[in-house]
């Protein structure tokens, strides 16, 4: 089978591999489509290290083509999808209910794409898949369950973290397609006003089309003195981060209020700093919470709740389509956030 | 009266005061005992700045000699503490629930000793006195209750903001007066394993003797490996700061299992920095929260009821006792920390 | 003034009162629109025991005409709202975080209309008017905010207490004012499959227009069996009552999963029986929770702010109109549900 | 091997069964020390239904024997517990964190003893043993954790779902081995005035030596009564019902300030009705929560963290040691609470 692989910094490519033997707690997806994430992007360029030779992508939708024989509840031919981060359920962290942090480690539930081979190919394995399958409704498309896995589950649990509640003001920085999800996440767990900064014209539009109630250009504005002003120097009661740096972290918490919570969702590389003014030095109540990407059945269920539903439609992320042999090119696109770009669609 | 005023940094003394006019909403008390904060350090030393003439001191335990005419359920005569910090109840962040940022200022609530004259004086005017006296079991000494306003509040705030479980393994950075009642703190809310870290061998005795199951003395082993390795690596549930070094904060992310709760108290100066490797780089499900003092008279009365209730035994902790007119010396003990000094009581 | 007062039960009318003399913390509002409420017919016709002369009514829109010296924040002329309950904010259950149970008496909170004179009426005293004065902001009209102080807020609180998230199913039993609202506050909150229920096909209407995915008629269906077709025999997450029957509130039970939550609104008379299959025997995880209206001014303002940000318009619930000479018309109107009411305009 | 087996109501006796054959995901245990439950009594007087010929019991210690090809991170011949309650770890409802009702079903996670073969047995399968054996410490004998399983684990989970908090007064109706662990696990949550009724003077010696502060003969005065006077008419912020009858349930409520939490953990039978005067009639913002023993291996390794750090000692509570071959007697005495019975220990 055809397979995008990680092959040294700068270099991702198709490969061919043979299709993986199923283990008992496996299925084995034959992937219709999947997309290409940030994370994909720190890994393209070395930034995040993985073994050459891994077969990239966590963003999987496909059809059941094999079962281990310790998995229950599935059938062949069945359309699913699956987690970016694919918990066993079984270890102590996950029976505590930290399924992200699956056996106790940093990012232990991020197998896909990261310590396995992930989905940018024909077929691939799910790890213990009883717990990580879900079922797709029948009516809905694979682009309109694309997000699930990663981005809406990562964006909507900035959200949730933040354990933002009706009538709530929320910021939310940066407006790729982590922070879209997180703002469509705020408004739909009841926010009432929420601030989206961006620089990008078309993803600010982006954010008004999927609930922000104002955006800010940071080109054109200073976002924590518009924030302030907007909100009569009160401030906001949750700020989410969705970009990972120092600018936006800082940023987040000079537009937190006292006791407020900030939301962070970035992958943060170099130094990271709290400034003690906005931090007050320690005394402002203030929490910091930091969210992988859920996973698991019953979080791919919710979600698919929530398109099922119509409550949103992120469809309008999906700006570019490809086959999986044009991965090179895709990744490419996506990296450099050219022709508007939010989101890709691969199709092996 | 007599009143303990800050005069210039490096200098507090005794100075000859007016008695404080009692309006409507205030409590006059006669101070009977009182004591010595950390924070009161800072602003001996210019660290945290306060106007000059002002009294200082927030942690009283008096007599109502007054009461302004608004003032509900409360009589001349009866013997009360008032938190360190004095919430009024009544604007939309104390009827939010979060009391100590009163007025939706970071550290609105810290009013005694730090906006108005505070309680190092034969007489202190307690603010919005309706929902901030509370009276003191008749059972129980002024020195039984002494830690009540300030310290054991912070300290069990530690605890409980860190969300601790039965069964829980905590770390404690720092075992000062704060660091020792979160230890407490720790006990009281379930947990099960407490390592508490120090550099003072006194301190780490009182920290066995009030709770902690293993001290660390951090001259004498790294207090990072030694708890990583008593966990088989795990890491803590909770790690609580309760110093304000970027060296006890950074140790606390380091000891923490991905998933863990960072719990802040210490005051911060200089710079602060998270170190991404500890903290996944954002992406370990980490939480940090920092807490200040909570205060009023439910809160009051709740600590108490532990003293009541023999749960704890904080009178070792006054290892020294003055005259309020011997100020000068107390504080040239306490901010010295010399003699083994843990907390002073002092008496006008 | 004139004023909507309780004379016996069967009995409320107009009677002509001087204009309160205000106090230290009072306000006096000059009432511009009020409702009347479900709990007052339950006063009128003697279900719901009050002194006879009591002005009754606790939904007041209106305009500062005086304020006590005590009163902090607030002018004369400015337009608010206050909460049905009105929180002292200062005592030992309002600084625990129940302000509802003000006091520490069950329904403490509940003052207007209940022990003390209410605003159906030209002037009402609103107590501890700094806890509970919430200004409108200029933009909103008095129908706009005139849900606010009660149904609103008890209804929004019944999806709150119920914890709902993103992606939960929920059944709310009852579509008066109080389920209108709280099928509102579940959408708001995340639910993303709501069933409403009720007998009545223009409440079933309403409900789908404020956001029900799925309306049954009880008359036509049972409403029980529906709902576990509807879901797989899965259940609901949180069920929430909002009549105050046993047969509303067994309902919830018996479509609630194991480990869901009830959220129960309604005020029971009689006799409450928990159906010990549907309970599980008390084995199933369930959760039972009950919510007073939540009041206050942070409350206010929060409510105020959904109404602002149009996430919801409870508008078209003001289905009639009357001015308050005309207030016994409209009791007879509203007791006995003539004419498709939902809420009555009273204007003084 | 021998097994004592359900034959009809009335009749638990030892029957010879095979030894089980182990599939893929179960574990043998060979059985060192089990006890019986207030459940296997209701099993045995058929007031619980379940299969003639199945082998009771659900609170099995043990070594062991055997290990099916997919279990992982265990060796034959280590000690090992397991909870009462198996959850698979994998299903929607586990992943959502309520592994009790595993698979969605009201109790669905009880399945040792109720609906797969028991452990009061030489030999037991442990079904989905990965997510279920927990390591004994090897300093802990068998009698040291033979309450883990259940009791311990069901009385402690009274008290986290009544959110017990530092300074919290509790009422705890009932002290039989659950009840008792009830009150131990309130102590340790932080509550600091812990009110025990019974009318056995043995159990309510007991409960003063596990950590109650104040106990109640029924029998000698009234326990809603006594209480409230206790708390000058306040009554208690959390009541924890241990028997499961009307009068214990009433009596929670009856003692339950508004704002309160009534925490349920006894098995109901008939009618259990709502007294609707303590109940506010559905406006005290009460909670009732109901809560079924918390299992899976980090449960279990929690709880018998506690135990390790000397936190309880439970051992008092095992007041009879049988063989199993003479279970029928064990069941005669613990039926019947004779000669002061709290557990037996069985031993195969």
């Amino acid at each position: 089978m055809r397979a995008a692989v990680f092959l040294a910094p700068g270099r991702i490519a198709i490969d061919e591999k043979p299709v993986p033997a199923v283990g008992p707690r496996d299925a084995l997806l034959r992937i219709t489509t999947t997309t290409i994430c940030g994370t994909d992007v720190h890994i393209l360029k070395g930034e995040y290290p993985v073994r050459p030779g891994l077969t990239v992508g966590h963003e999987p939708v496909g059809v059941i083509a094999a079962l281990g024989e310790a998995v229950e509840g599935f059938e062949i031919g069945q359309r699913v999808i699956a987690g970016a981060i694919t918990p066993c359920g079984q270890c102590h962290t996950c029976l505590g209910g930290q399924q992200a942090q699956c056996g106790g480690k940093a990012m232990g539930g991020w197998r896909l794409g990261n310590t396995i081979d992930g989905c940018q190919a024909e077929y691939v394995l799910i790890p213990d898949a009883t717990a990580n399958l879900a079922l797709i409704p029948e009516h809905l498309s694979d682009e309109q369950v694309l997000m699930c896995p990663d981005i809406m589950s990562t964006g909507f649990g900035g959200a949730e973290s933040g354990q933002i509640h009706i009538g709530d003001t929320v910021a939310v920085f940066a407006q790729g397609p982590i922070g879209l999800c997180a703002t469509v996440g705020a408004r739909l767990a009841g926010a009432t006003r929420i601030f989206a900064v961006d620089g990008v014209p078309e993803r600010l539009a982006m954010s008004r089309q999927l609930g922000a109630d104002l955006t800010i250009d940071y080109h054109k504005q200073d976002p924590v003195d518009s924030i302030l002003a907007a909100t009569d120097g009160r401030g906001v009661d949750v700020a989410i981060e969705a970009l990972g740096t120092q600018q936006t972290f800082e940023s987040c918490l000079r537009v937190l209020r006292p006791g407020g919570t900030l939301s962070s969702l970035g992958v943060y590389s170099g130094k990271l700093t709290l400034p003690l003014d906005a931090f007050a030095a320690g005394l402002g109540d203030h929490m910091i919470v930091t969210t992988l990407c859920p996973g698991g059945k019953e979080r791919m269920r919710r979600l698919m709740n929530v398109v099922a539903s119509a409550r949103t439609d992120l469809r309008p992320l999906v700006t570019h389509r490809f086959r999986l042999d044009q991965v090179e090119e895709a990744y490419e696109l996506f990296a450099n956030q050219r022709d508007g770009v939010l989101k890709v669609a691969l199709s092996p």
